[in-house]
Parts: C-alpha cells; sequence; structure tokens
C-alpha cells in the first residue's frame, strides 16, 4: 500500500512536493503487524527528515481511510508517537511532527551526511513501483500485457546476437546506438507513426525515462530554462527536468490537448503527449498542433514529443505526430519499446533533429556509455524481421477488444456518474467524474474492495485538478471487466456517503 | 537531410515488412479516387523522408492483399511513382525507394539550434570509441580479453531467466537493482575486495561509468561543489562531474598515489582509483590511504572509489579498499563488470553508504528506471553459481603470464628507456619515459608501425603531466609481445631523431 506525501496537508517542504512520493509498505489490515510496521515508518520518516518539523501529519480518520485501515490502529500508532516525543498536538490545529534530535546511528541519514547531498537529493524518495498486493481488479497503467509476447522468438534472437558477440572481441559501442538498431528504429517509425527521420536522426535510449534525462541535461539551463509541462501530466518527466534545475511551469489541458495560449512565453521547452495524453487521454486537436508548432517556431523553443502509446490506435484516421509536421527542427520525438515489447527491457529512442545528436550522443556516453550490445541487436533483429509489427498488430486486437468491453461496462455500471473523454488510442481509458464525489476518495474506497486504479490527483503539477478517473486496460482480464465496474460503482458509492 | 544515392544497388535495405504498418487512408476499393490516393500517399512519404532511399517496396500482390486493394491498382500506382522516378526496379531483386530530393530540410547546427542546447553541450564531442584500424600490435586498454568467457554458460542462464519473465507479468523493477543481484554483488565483494557491505548498500548501474554520474547528480551542487580529481586520471569521470555543473580541481599523483597534502581543503568530492591508479598503475600507499581517509572525515569530504580493474591483482598482499578502512560512511566504491565479463553488457555497481541509498535509487530511477531485468537476473545466477570468480580466476593467470612477458620484452629491448612504474593489479602496465623523447610523439611515431599504445598526455588535467606510457596487455597476443616490444623500440628511436 503507498500513499503520496503530496496528501499530507501541511507543506513546509513543497518543493518536493511534486517530486517525490513517502511510500509505506504495509502488512494486509488484518495481521498483527500492521500497527508496528505503521509505527515504526512514520517514526522513521520524521527520524531521517523525510518528515520535517513542523509538518502536519494528515488527520487520523483520513489517513486510515487512505491506508485501508481501521481508525483505531492510526490512533494507536499516533498515540505511541506521541508519548515517544516524535509528534506533537495542539487542540483545535492538529498533530505536528516535534522537533527531534537525529539518531547518531551510523546508518540513518544523518545531518553531516545531509549536508553531503545536494539539496534536491536530500528528501528525495523513489516513485513507487508497481506491486502486486491485494488487488483483485488491476486497471493500473503503465505495464503492457505480455501474456502473449513471443519470448521463444525473442530467446531465439538474442542467442543469435550472442554468438556474433562472442567470435568478434566485443568493444565498446556508439554512444547513439548500434547502427542496425538505428536503422530498424527509422524504418520502424516511419512506417507506424509517419516521422520523418532517418537513422542519424535516431538516439537508442535506456527507455523514454532516459530519453527525458538525456534532454534535460542538454536543453536545460540549471535555474534559468522555463519548462512547460502539462497539468496533469506524467511525473517523472517534470521530475526529471525539475532534478536538471529547470523552473517548471504547468499548462492546464482540456479536451484539445494543452492550451498553447497557456503556455508561457518564456518557456523554452514543452512536454506534450499528443497522441494520448496522459492521464487524461485525449488526442491534441490539429488546430492545437498547429498552434503549438507556430508557438515554437517563433520563440526558438522545443518540443518533447512523448508517444508513450500512440502504436495503439483504434479509431479514426491518426492524427500526423508533431515530429512529421514540424519544419523548424524544433521537435524531439520520444518512443519507447516498453508498451510495444516489455518495460524490464529497458529499451526506447529519441527522434532528435541533426543539430542536436553530438550533444546528446555525448550525453549518454556520459550517464552510461551505451545499451547493452547484445540486446541492442537482438531487438535490431526483433524488428527488422517484422516481429514487432506483428506484435503490435495482434495486441492492437486484443487491447481494441478490451476497450470496446471497458467503455462498455461502465456505461452500464456507472453511466451517470462516469464519461468518458474523447480518445482513440492507448492503454487507457479516462473519465470525467461527475456529481460531487471525489475522485482520491473514489480510489481509496475501491482500493478496499480490490481495485487498482487511479485519479488525476496523482499527476497534478498544480492545485485546481480535472475530477477524473485512470483505467488501464493492460493487466485486467476480459473476463473480469463487468464484475469490475459493478465494483467500481460500489466504491463510488461508498464515497458519496 | 543528406542521401547517398550510391548505397541504392549496392545495399537495399531489408524488405521491410513493416511497410504495412504504414497509415495509409484510402476510400473504398470501389472508388474512382482510390489509385490516386494510394499513388499521392505512398509519393508524400517518399518526398517527406518516411520512404527513405534504398528501401525496398513489397511487392504488388503482397501489398494489394494487404490493403484489400486489386493487384492492378497497386500496380498502376508503381508505375506512376516509377515513371515520376520516385522508385527503381532492379530485375530480379525488386522495387525500391529512389534517392529524390525530399521536401523537409534539415540543417547543419546553427547559431539557433546551438541556443537552444545548454552551452556545456555546444561544442561537445563524444569520445571515440576503440576502433580496429591497421593496428597490429595492440596495446590498447580498457577492454578485457573475451577469448575465454563462457558465453554458453551466459546464455543458458540467459534463457533461464527469460523463461521466468515470460511465465511471470514482469513489471518494472526495484531502481537500485533487483534483490538477487544486490546480494550476490554484495556476497562477490565482500568476498573477492573485502569491502564492507550487505545487499542494502548495492546500487547496480549500468556499468561504472553510470555510477559516477549518479554520484555527481546526488553529491555536486552545480557551480558550488569542488571536486578533486587524479592528475593524470580518467577522463570520462572528470567529464562527468564536470557536466554537472561540479568545480574540478585536479590533485597531482605520485607514485604513492594521489598527493593528499595537495587536495584543496573545500574539495567535496575526491574521485581516486587506489588499486591501481589509472594511468600511471601504481598503488595508493597505505600511509596515503590513511591519510586521505582523515581528510574526508575532518572536511565532511566524500570519496569515490574506482576499482575499474582491481580484481585482477598478481602479487604480494592487496591492500585494503578505501571502503573497507572507512569508519565515517565516506567512501563510495565503484565496481564495474566490464573488465571481469565484458564492456556491451554494461553493468557496474556502488557499494555506498547508508545515507545516500535514497538518493541514489531516486536519481536512478530518473534516469533510467533500473537496469533490464533479464539481464540482472542472469548477472546475479552468473555470480551466485560462481561462473564469475572461476573466470576472474582463470583469467588472472592469463594476465599475469601475459604481463610478466611484457615487462621482460620490454626491459629486453627498451630497458634504458622505459621503466615499469610500481604496479601488482590490473591490465595495462605504464611505464615512465627516460631521456628525452617526448611520449606524445612516440605514440604517434608508434602508430606509423602498427603499434596502439597510449601516453599519459591524453589523460592530463593540467600542464606538466608525467612523461608515461601505458600498455594494455588484454587485447594483445601472448605471441606478438616480443616482437611487439622491439617495435616499440623502433618508435622510441624515431621519435628521438
Amino acid at each position: 500500500m503507498m500513499i503520496d506525501a503530496e496528501i499530507l496537508p501541511a507543506r513546509p517542504r513543497r518543493a518536493a512536493r511534486n517530486l517525490f512520493e513517502l511510500t509505506l509498505d504495509l502488512p494486509p489490515k488484518s495481521s498483527r503487524n500492521v500497527l508496528r510496521a505503521l509505527h515504526e515508518q512514520l517514526r522513521v520518516a520524521i527520524l531521517d527528515g523525510r518528515f520535517a518539523a513542523g509538518l502536519q501529519l494528515p488527520a487520523s480518520r483520513a489517513l486510515a481511510e487512505r491506508l485501508g485501515l481501521s481508525r483505531n490502529t492510526v490512533v494507536a500508532a499516533y498515540d505511541l508517537l506521541l508519548s515517544e516525543g516524535y509528534i506533537v498536538t495542539h487542540p483545535g490545529s492538529g498533530t505536528f511532527v516535534a522537533a527531534v534530535a537525529r539518531g547518531k546511528k551510523q546508518s540513518a541519514p544523518s545531518e553531516v551526511a545531509d549536508a553531503r547531498l545536494n539539496a534536491v537529493w536530500r528528501n528525495a524518495t523513489p516513485f513507487a513501483s508497481l506491486r502486486k498486493n491485494n488487488v483483485l481488479y488491476d486497471f493500473r497503467t503503465g505495464i503492457p500485457d505480455t501474456s502473449r509476447f513471443p519470448f521463444e522468438i525473442w530467446r531465439r534472437l538474442h542467442n543469435r546476437s550472442l554468438r556474433e558477440i562472442a567470435r568478434s572481441q566485443p568493444l565498446y559501442g556508439d554512444a547513439a546506438g548500434d547502427a542496425a538498431l538505428r536503422e530498424a528504429i527509422a524504418n520502424h517509425v516511419s512506417f507506424t507513426r509517419a516521422v520523418a527521420c532517418d537513422s542519424q536522426n535516431i538516439v537508442v535510449t535506456a527507455g523514454a525515462q532516459q530519453a527525458f534525462d538525456l534532454l534535460a541535461r542538454v536543453l536545460v539551463t540549471p535555474g534559468k530554462t522555463v519548462v512547460a509541462v502539462e497539468h496533469p501530466g506524467y511525473r517523472s518527466t517534470r521530475a526529471v527536468f525539475a532534478s536538471a534545475g529547470a523552473i517548471i511551469k504547468p499548462v492546464p489541458v482540456d479536451e484539445e490537448g494543452i492550451v498553447v495560449a497557456h503556455i508561457p512565453h518564456d518557456a523554452r521547452v514543452i512536454c506534450v503527449t499528443p497522441s494520448h495524453q496522459f492521464p487524461m487521454g485525449v488526442p491534441m486537436s490539429p488546430a492545437r498542433r498547429s498552434a503549438l508548432l507556430r508557438f515554437a517556431s517563433e520563440h526558438h523553443a522545443v518540443i518533447v514529443e512523448d508517444d508513450y502509446d500512440g502504436e495503439f490506435r483504434f479509431e479514426g484516421r491518426p492524427l500526423d505526430a508533431l515530429q512529421t509536421l514540424d519544419d523548424s527542427e524544433s521537435v524531439f520525438y520520444v518512443g519507447t519499446f516498453s508498451k510495444s515489447l516489455f518495460p524490464g527491457l529497458r529499451q526506447g529512442f529519441l527522434v532528435a533533429p541533426r543539430w542536436s545528436i553530438k550533444a546528446l550522443s555525448c550525453a549518454r556516453q556520459l550517464c552510461d556509455w551505451h545499451a547493452p550490445i547484445i540486446d541492442q541487436r537482438t531487438l535490431a533483429a526483433f524488428i527488422g524481421e517484422g516481429h514487432l509489427a506483428r506484435h503490435v498488430r495482434r495486441m492492437r486486437k486484443v487491447y481494441e477488444e478490451r476497450r470496446r468491453a471497458l467503455r462498455a461496462a461502465l456505461a452500464r455500471h456507472c453511466g451517470g456518474e462516469l464519461v468518458p473523454f474523447p480518445s482513440f488510442a492507448g492503454l487507457h481509458l479516462s473519465v470525467r467524474v461527475n456529481g460531487s464525489v471525489d475522485p482520491a476518495l473514489a480510489v481509496a474506497r475501491a482500493a478496499q474492495l480490490g481495485i487498482a486504479m487511479d485519479s488525476f490527483s496523482r499527476y497534478a503539477a498544480m492545485d485546481s485538478v480535472p475530477r477524473g478517473l485512470i483505467f488501464g486496460y493492460s493487466l485486467i482480464k476480459d473476463a473480469q471487466i463487468d464484475a469490475a465496474a459493478q465494483k467500481v460503482a460500489e466504491a463510488l458509492r461508498l464515497a458519496a456517503l
């Protein structure tokens, strides 16, 4: 079970708020260890400074709801912390972290240790990874269904690449990627996404995340460069640009995508998800695409086009990628194989304008030299022999069917409250929440019923986030969809109480 | 964008099944406009570069089937393109995209483009990778001899890991690394290098380079943090700290290692290679080790201990790692599998103090999330089943024998001019150059004789670099060593003229 530090009401550490989240890893509610685990983890968070002195803790009732625990458990944990002097209460205003002497224990972060870290990283906590804990109905996003992945073909191609490597003395490779893979990727995106490029435009990356990281390195001058991001939007893009010293400015998204008129004029990098906005799911309209490209051209800004799941496109005529429409060399197209193959592979790529390739290659070399060679050769063969295209085609049908079933089931059981945003692609469906139910509370209620899903608020870059829920449909089984939608309806009712 | 017409007949690109993935927006088959639409859309794809010159188009029959058109329509569209010069046919081999003027131009790096890059990266050029060009005698460093690597065992363990992944739904993993690999690495370095750690201290990295990068991220405050580096020293460490905004201060190295008395008092990070100084090859003396640790403890500085080839240790009692001697949690030990396995694998690790693990995990997550999971599992098994230790033991004998032969041959042929620095480990031997010969000129003369070797001057961080040459002995054949040393003597004579 995870909670976001973001939900804690007081915010003396506001800078860190958007970057990182606190993770509580608790045993099942029924376990007799749940109190001990909660108490210990809160204590450590206070001791090591993640919960700073003066931070207001959530009310016991709110925390209990969020964690799916009984309120008594949370009250008991707070009482223990109170008796030990880690927290204080101010009647009428709430519970706060006390100013405590930090532990002198060798391996807990000490003040000396803290002083040795760059301030950005002192309170950093990794984003929680997906875990399967008590999830009956899995609507989480970001992980593809790999049950139909041709692992046997992958194995065969890998073994062939390994034999080739074994026969030659393996040297260090090119930072931008193995020539065969760059060529294969260029062909692939030319065909599937009409992206105009050749292999010299390709930089192979360790997933989309490293593409963002390389871009942040070469585009951001710390403390100066303004980066516009979508609100709500993908957190890891925001976080990596922020950690590079960018000034992050969130720009709202509506049903046509990012509101170009709200992009600040000093933005020099604009990060967008035009095929399938994350998390809202809407495609960017043609008018907005033109306006965005015009903005970039006029202000010498660049656009980072994150096409994280645009290969899975179901209806209507596809909209051209921004990269395809661009005629001022201002678009960086980011692609990933984490959705079309599997995320553990860590393979992605950038289609970048020529003027940036040398800088990006240098940055990749300083990061980690280059991607593992055998994997690169394997992937090049997998694409070149048509296996990727075939797998995507097959999965497109699977996802399309599941998406249709999900839409129908949600309409059947929650039609009054949940209205899908227009969307024609990808691995998740987002819906607007009508009425007064708090979407974050609905997510908490759903968790109690064994449903893993998400609300837009986790992806907010500023206050006043659109009221929406996100249903990933890559992990859920077809046969579960109707029952899951019924449970969602139940969660909405519980949240309305 | 440059199109090289010459490659057309010689190297047609693989007939891409992916072509079928091109999105064509065609009217119904019965429409009289279908030919026009097909022709126009193919023409545009060629013009805007999605279909690159040299690309093989599918056979007309196959394309017709795929599109649900009559074959005549496709043949007619191809004929039009042929007559307009957009495609060419090579009888017997197929139909290919011709080299045509593209509609979309790409500029060379311009001032506008430059202005969009952070100043650090505007003139960046990647370090050259090793290439085999007219090298008869290969004394280059950094690449291990993989001729005895047990690729067959690696293949078997990889396939087992792949089967495990295929059976489970692969999720995203922990940024610090897979638990089994962290455990295996902790055991391995505890045993081989007496490094004091458990799996919680391990962060898996993409080679040593990513370890330096992660450290630069979390330790450096741009424009403020002073980083001391060895002079002469490893360039990529220096470069990655510099790119993170560190103030680099070079500190000279003598025959006992870094001269601690010359480390500036404001240094907060000190990068050293104590087992086998790069490039001089000397081990850091026990007195210097104590002094360095005292410096770090007194100034709240941290030490980055790069143990890039310390597993290959040949004589005498090994000196303790700085990490082993440290009692103020100030040492980061960087290890790599690029020398003990092979560099194309891109696997390495950090042994880091507890206080830094969370920050490093976050940094890794923002960089690229985590290392590829199958590779991590494969490596964990490779270490856990004893194959790494066995391979290192075997290679230690090979390298020791080669090193002995090299020392003897250099003494025989160049004894007056080249005097080895004291050194007991690693994959290269460094020598002091007596007399007046310019080492860099000797390297140039040697290249003319087919010898690849290196001088210290490439690794200088300031002027006045010690006069030395570096002989890697991982790539050269045993049988070549005597002849190579004779050639080196000849190069020295030529350089003295």
